[in-house]
């Protein structure tokens, strides 16, 4: 790939600002047919999307990329079809801009309200997955926002294939095409460029590995929203119903063990323990999980079972791999999820209305459970519509983010012709 | 002053971060007793206050400090008991921690909601004034956050003597005195170590000059709100009340000339220019304001009137005199607020409502008033109670911040153990 030099890469972030304007100011109607559109575009287009894909997949087997990897790589019409169908779903979604939160009037005698307007522009630096090329367009726009995308090497062709079609049916709607625009670059040095351009931007978002999240946090200057990983908890109270305890278990730890809202650690009220560990084990033997303890829960088990070290309770697994710990209280729970956790989503299963009402109140995450699965963590399952990314940090959005996230409000005022001092008096 | 290393800097801010989490469960009574403890603990320590504003004063003098400065830097009894008042008035207002926003029922069953909860630690870095070391940390604390303080080396006296009053009160209450933790420190290289401490720090708050605040912006690896600049503009359009458009243009320029919501441009319709122009200069001339006008302007006012150049168009003056730009129609307005407007607070003075409505709906600014002065653009007369800052940047926070925006909300979902895929089934 041809590096591009730092002066045209701002000439298109320029360009993608000005058409930021535009997209701002677009009814919703307008926003609504421009999504369909695309995703029409999307599946026309699938022959030409694919043989792009193509050629990132024999570039990926040249370069030895990982399985998992090549996976998130590869497009198929069935893909397609979903892509184009999150961009319909998009478009279904209640438009967030122009909200108007409560208007009051102040003693002074103006009105006051805050209206929800779009951020701007926003940069969606990523890898690996084609598709985010067209998720990430579609409810920035659908936000009112432009947005820049910089995907990853390895889907080079593939992205620049979803963009032609995004673009073609932008402009079929007679919209500005610089409102999404791909980034044709692909080396780090050009990424450092982009989000120094704070005076173009008003939000990145990095989505990929903590590498990819770390080197964009260490040298944006403009704010990022991200999160690293999620060290998620379950603490089974004393007065836990046990089969609720081990559902939440199971779900957490073995439904999708490779996401960010699975269990790593189980906590475990050392007056049900002796009850629940042994089924809890048993279960997790039974579907190839391994299981990690501490001393308490070693001699209830047995010393078959590992030792769990420090290592482990700081370590997001992604395999069917829990660490244990026999707590003497919620006290202890609660200390623990403090000094481990990773302010991401955290779970007990308890009967006590007090034990739930503290577990609420003093868990420093962005998803707070009571008696419901880790894995209920998610923009769509807490009823965000999407979800463009998630944060741990607590500036701006803290846990998933949907469509609101990508907005902000500002204040609107109507008087009378109000003045805040006495006017100097005039001189006619 | 003896500079203190990274390593005890550090010690500084884990207390700080330890308090915090002492500070985040407080009850709200337990927040307003321990302020109003802050209020009368500033009184009764008004000597030693003063006695160390005195030092700070006298090095204020030996190095030549500006009048300007040095009299933000006075205290007296009044201020004193300004600043003991400002934190009786944020224990009477409303708590925002707790408060959950509507718990909707999901598909799956679930129940979520949002509750607000504070942000954790905030570090404000400030110059001159000592009220905004008490002012802080009174908002900081009510809305749940422990606070990291650095003041100016001009102010380290007065600092240091108002935080032990602080200090003092928070241990008669039993709290943990490092919530409000002023940093012994007065250099540089010092702040960038604080601000660099993202493991610890969830904010950084700059209040000062310029150069400040580029410098907090530029080595922060912590979120920073900030705002640099306030360039307002004043639209006369053509359907404007002339009293009325008078009165915004006296009280916006006149009012107070060196703060940020103060007006620095003015754009007039060119139907109502010959009009409204000549009223505007002779008020203007009457009060010692300087204007400086385009082309149209001095045209229609004479050239006696200085042209404005581009550079007016851009000042943010602080002082009495304003560029003034005739143009066409709403559209021009606009282009030129949206270029070289701050996103800090526009005014149109219009009786119509079309106007009125794409003013509100196009301008990209924090406040966008119609009929008002841009004076109203404060935290207080918007109705947060106080105001901590101001942002024009759009992420967490746009315009001015009070509590609220000192909080974020984390996801509440409470379920009877639902899971969120089939479980696999149980092997006992």
């Amino acid at each position: 790939m041809a590096e591009i030099p730092t002066a045209t890469l701002e000439d298109l972030v320029v360009a993608c600002k000005r058409a930021s304007r535009q997209v701002a100011t677009l009814s919703t109607d307008a926003k609504n047919r421009a999504l369909r559109a695309m995703a029409d575009a999307l599946e026309a287009h699938e022959a030409a999307i694919l043989e792009a894909n193509q050629r990132d997949l024999d570039g990926a087997a040249e370069r030895g990329l990982s399985e998992a990897m090549t996976d998130r790589l590869t497009l198929t019409p069935e893909r397609i079809a979903r892509m184009a169908d999150a961009l319909r779903e998009v478009a279904s979604f209640a438009d967030p801009v122009g909200e108007m939160a409560e208007t009051r009037r102040r003693p002074s005698g103006i009105e006051v309200g805050r209206m929800r307007v779009p951020l701007g522009v926003i940069a969606m630096i990523y890898e690996a997955r084609p598709n985010v090329t067209s998720d990430a367009a579609g409810l920035c726009f659908k936000a009112g926002n432009a947005v820049v995308l910089r995907g990853g090497s390895e889907a080079v062709h593939s992205n620049r294939a979803v963009a032609a079609a995004l673009h073609e049916a932008l402009e079929g709607e007679g919209g500005d095409p610089a409102a999404v625009t791909l980034v044709p670059t692909t080396d780090r040095e050009a990424i450092k460029d982009l989000i120094r351009m704070s005076e173009h931007l008003d939000l990145v978002i990095p989505r990929g590995g903590e590498g990819l999240i770390r080197f964009v946090d260490e040298h944006s200057r403009v704010p990022v929203i991200k999160h690293y990983k999620g060290v998620c908890h379950l603490f089974v109270d004393e007065t836990a119903d046990l089969d609720v305890a081990l559902d939440l278990l199971l779900d957490g730890k073995l439904s999708r063990p490779g996401v960010c809202n699975a269990l790593e650690t189980l906590l475990v009220h050392e007056a049900v323990a002796a009850d629940f560990l042994p089924r809890a084990h048993r279960e997790l033997a039974a579907h190839d999980a391994e299981l990690r303890g501490d001393a308490a829960t070693r001699r209830i088990l047995g010393e078959s079972v590992p030792e769990a070290t420090e290592a482990d309770y700081e370590a997001e697994f992604l395999a069917p791999i829990i660490a244990v710990r026999v707590v003497d209280g919620l006290d202890a729970a609660l200390d623990h999820v403090a000094t481990y956790g990773s302010q991401h989503t955290e779970v007990i299963a308890t009967e006590s209305v007090a034990a739930a009402r503290r577990w609420v109140r003093e868990v420093d995450a962005s998803v707070v459970l009571v008696n419901a699965s880790s894995r209920f963590s998610d923009g769509g399952e807490l009823g965000l519509g999407a979800e463009i990314g998630i944060s741990t940090t607590k500036l701006h959005a803290f846990g998933p983010m949907g469509l609101e996230a990508l907005t902000t409000q500002k204040f609107v005022v109507h008087g009378a012709g109000e003045t805040r001092h006495a006017v100097p008096p005039r001189a006619s």
